[in-house]
């Protein structure tokens, strides 16, 4: 492609609507235009690169025996309400009526399209396993739309969906998509981690995420700094490090605790550490109120409490809340008396004489045990991990690192086919449920997360596989004899050669020709310029390490080609 | 690709949906299925067929110089509101309100959106030609969907605009298109002819449509049969054959014509032929009455009358509105005393002492003269043309067909950019308004035409450029110990050779089999059977004729490349 024939429209000056790297560059970089709230036009250099990523997807989704096809945007309502999330999901689902008043919506996702197409046409166990996907562009009407392509409302998306005839047989088809996603991010050049994550509101029964480490990652994930682990903060299992205390179980006493009401003024006063207190924390589970119990040095994980309670909506209840479900004023609250729910923290089950709420303004009891002075309805893990907790798998250190999520596998189970009635007939005569799974890929939100990861001050480093063009010439001498004809030459026998270039042929200064390519991050950089003339030499020029080398037209040749094979897998 | 591992739901019924040929053998071949009221989903061998086409577009309009990007599908109504077309655009305009209540469409077509970025990037004539495309997914939310993918809601559409400085240079820019365009069909494999059109409710000043000849067209077109001339019969133009009349004018005279309205009775109670009569035809042009003049027997084109008219909305009158306006009953209108504006035909300009309408019930007039009895504001074609017209170009033999519209190009001018206050600096310094054009192929839509321009009793027939697959290996003995490892040779032999071939590996009887390989419209069948046991040859069958030649295996495979080349332009 030549420079002066495309539309590369780079902006010198940082846009003041950027947030992140990614989105500053991509505007900067001629990537990408805001049409309006998380909308963005791609523009031809950037759409290149999304082209690159679906590329990829779509190959590693065929290796894994994976059938494309393409489902409508406009969905009717009906089959929301089949599956019952029409009411649930909320208003990301963008609903409309057509011109003859009829309810639609903008499809975010597609399961109850999928399966109502696979109950009318797949009617045997024979016909499985079966996954189908699509790459296409989603709307999913964000409230705070934000980061350019990281969080947009609309975006391109890989979604594709499993059908299985059982369990055993759907957990292979997850395995399947398992090892296509590592291709794919590998491929793409990302430093990535697979997560065991919570499988959120599409429901299921199992779920990783595959997250791109970046510094500007949305999510905090725990991983391993001895083994493979990788968790969600929701996810990672908190494993009790210290045996349960084999204490004699001493007298409860109320000790005054005048306006103290929080974990640290309640411990200076007392002369204790927070390890030794338990906080009671009362939520509304779907309306209810539940006391969360968990020591006083720790942070309820509301992730998992959801998921114990198997609540919808879980939020923390407020002080009015509190006082009406439990006649005590917030930070005063403990287990012993308390009329409501009670669910606790695993480590607060193995504790034994410890302090908490009197349940009474101003008043703390000290020596409380579960058994004695209380009782529980759970007891699980509830808190959030810390990186002084051990790896649950091997027990190694843990650390703490900021990720975006790029792409999600989940074993969806028969949710959607018992509520949708979709069967087929098994091998023995019986009409039985697809076992379903889902995964996807946020195709433009790999873009995004490739840049965080790679890129410097001058601008973005572009991965081979995921380059616009591998090789940008620049050409230094547009109305030279000499250099124009070598740069041109140069120009026809890469694309010969089959590789994909850029030659720079506008009329512009060294400097702001070097920029633009920098800017780019066009992975390799030959410029032509008066070197040549002297010596016959262009300079290669290796955009990540900033490493220059002299050499003859067609020996550059030859290394590009050797260096860009050996960087695509 | 195996039959076994992909997903063809072939239909043995014809399904009851179905209206035309094109959208009842794309069910029955597992192409696509119904999701609501003209929204389908592409299955896995549609998809196939859809990215054959996109591919070959992409390809002329790269070569073509236009570059590809791609513009979001939900559209904010500002800009709508800018061009003026929010309120113009009917209810085809998909209209909703997102979460925070902003105005917005889905987008049936982006002149405002590309419009709105080049007018923000590009500002000099340097910058100049420029030419912008896009394939997407475009919702239209027509009242009568109908004709699967040929008249759907929702449909893949590849939209390109031209942004140039001059008329002139539009001009070009209009002239690479419609060579690319010439380029696109053939290549498709299709019989077209591209008709000069009426540039519709895009507006604009010049265009062509590219149709496709087949009977199931929507719309007729005017072709000449001995030169290239082909156009659209709002747009056909009506050459004068004969002179004008040159008989002096005879004296006005009433005629009693007793309950006769009609051309027909008219003429056949005063005894004369409908071509000495004049009809008088009212419309309501955006709510004013206009009276029309044109030859008994001949049809008004009610476009060629907006055209002339200008109007936005053109109605024939009601017989009220016919007698508000003149104070004269249907059935006796005529030019002379008329009191509302006249236009006419030319042929009628051309007539003298003709018959008309008396402006008094019961009575007609004859010996009516243009200039001594009447008068008019235009005189213009504005008749339907007919197979007893000449061509306008060579004065040749016209024919009528019918044909399905599945390109257009428009050459647009300057009125988004003037609406849209999109300008760039000249050479002279002076800011002036783009002039633009744009360019549509219906992708789905050119699916849908090629199966009705080839097809047969039993199913599609695919030109090569489109085909799923080129090639299909029936494969009659899956358990034969000498059958099978022979058809699954040939298969991976094919596929070596960059041949894309389905294998049909079912279980199945030969009958059902080849039934399948007729209707998904492969064009060419291998069957490996029981002749190979006997004489080691393989039958290979061309779709569109039926022949069917023996070969072996490695003969088979070098016809099929040469056969599969030479069809690929």
């Amino acid at each position: 492609m030549r420079y002066s024939k495309t539309f590369i429209p780079t902006l010198k000056e940082n846009p003041a609507e950027a947030e992140i790297i990614s989105h500053r560059l991509m505007l900067r970089a001629g990537f990408i235009r805001k049409l309006t709230a998380g909308v963005y036009s791609y523009l031809p250099i950037g759409l290149t690169v999304i082209r690159k990523v679906e590329n990829i997807v779509r190959e590693e989704m065929n290796r894994a025996g994976a059938l494309e096809l393409l489902m409508p945007m406009v969905q009717p309502a009906d089959l929301w309400m089949e599956s019952g999330r029409y009411k649930k999901y909320g208003p990301e689902l963008l609903r409309f009526q057509d011109r003859h008043e009829r309810e639609s919506c903008l499809g975010p996702t597609h399961e109850e399209v999928i399966t109502d197409i696979v109950r009318k046409e797949l009617h045997s166990y024979r016909d499985m396993p079966v996954n189908l996907y699509q790459i296409q562009t989603k709307f999913r009407d964000e409230i705070r739309p934000r980061f350019g392509l990281m969080r947009g409302r609309e975006f391109v998306m890989k979604d594709a969906y499993s059908f299985d005839v059982s369990d055993e047989a759907a957990s292979e088809s997850y395995v399947k998509m398992y090892e296509a996603y590592k291709r794919i991010f590998a491929r793409c050049g990302l430093d990535y981690r697979a997560v065991q994550a919570d499988s959120g509101t599409i429901g299921g029964s199992f779920s990783h995420e595959f997250m791109v480490l970046a510094e500007n990652g949305e999510d905090t994930i725990v991983i391993c700094n001895d083994c493979e682990y990788a968790a969600n903060m929701e996810k990672a299992t908190v494993v009790l490090k210290e045996p349960a205390d084999s204490a004699e179980s001493l007298p409860l006493e109320k000790v005054e605790t005048p306006g103290k009401r929080t974990v640290d003024t309640v411990c200076e006063f007392l002369g204790i550490e927070p390890r030794q207190l338990v906080k009671t924390m009362v939520y509304m589970a779907d309306g209810k109120p539940v006391a969360a119990l968990v020591r006083g040095d720790r942070q309820i994980e509301k992730v998992k409490l959801t998921n114990l309670l198997g609540a919808t909506e879980l939020e923390m209840a407020g002080e009015q809340e509190v006082f009406d479900a439990t006649g005590v004023p917030t930070g005063y609250l403990g287990p012993a008396g308390l009329k409501i729910r009670i669910v606790a923290d695993q480590e607060v089950a193995a504790m034994k004489n410890f302090y908490a709420g009197g349940n009474e303004k101003n008043y703390h009891v000290k020596n409380v045990n579960l058994g004695r002075d209380f009782e529980v309805d759970a007891v699980a893990d509830l808190r959030e991990i810390t990186t002084d907790d051990p790896c649950p798998e091997c027990g190694g250190r843990l650390g703490l690192t900021e990720g975006i999520e790029v792409g999600h596998v989940f074993k969806l189970g028969t949710g959607y086919s018992e509520k949708m009635n979709a069967t087929f007939q098994d091998k023995d005569g019986q009409e039985k449920h697809f076992v379903m799974g889902c995964y996807g890929v946020g195709v433009t939100r790999v873009v995004a997360a490739a840049i965080e990861q790679h890129h410097d001050d001058n601008g973005i480093i572009w991965p081979v596989a995921l380059a616009p063009y591998s090789v940008v010439i620049v050409n230094l001498g547009i109305q030279d004899e000499v250099i124009n004809p070598a740069a041109e030459k140069l120009y026809s026998d890469l694309l010969a050669a089959g590789v994909e270039v850029l030659i720079d042929d506008r009329d512009e200064r060294p400097g702001f020709k070097f920029k633009d390519a920098d800017l780019l991050g066009i992975p390799y950089r030959v410029t032509v310029g008066k070197g040549f003339k002297k010596s016959g030499m262009v300079e290669v020029r290796e955009r990540r390490s900033g490493e220059t080398k002299e050499m003859a037209p067609e020996e550059a040749i030859a290394f590009l080609q050797d260096r860009i094979r050996e960087q695509l897998q």
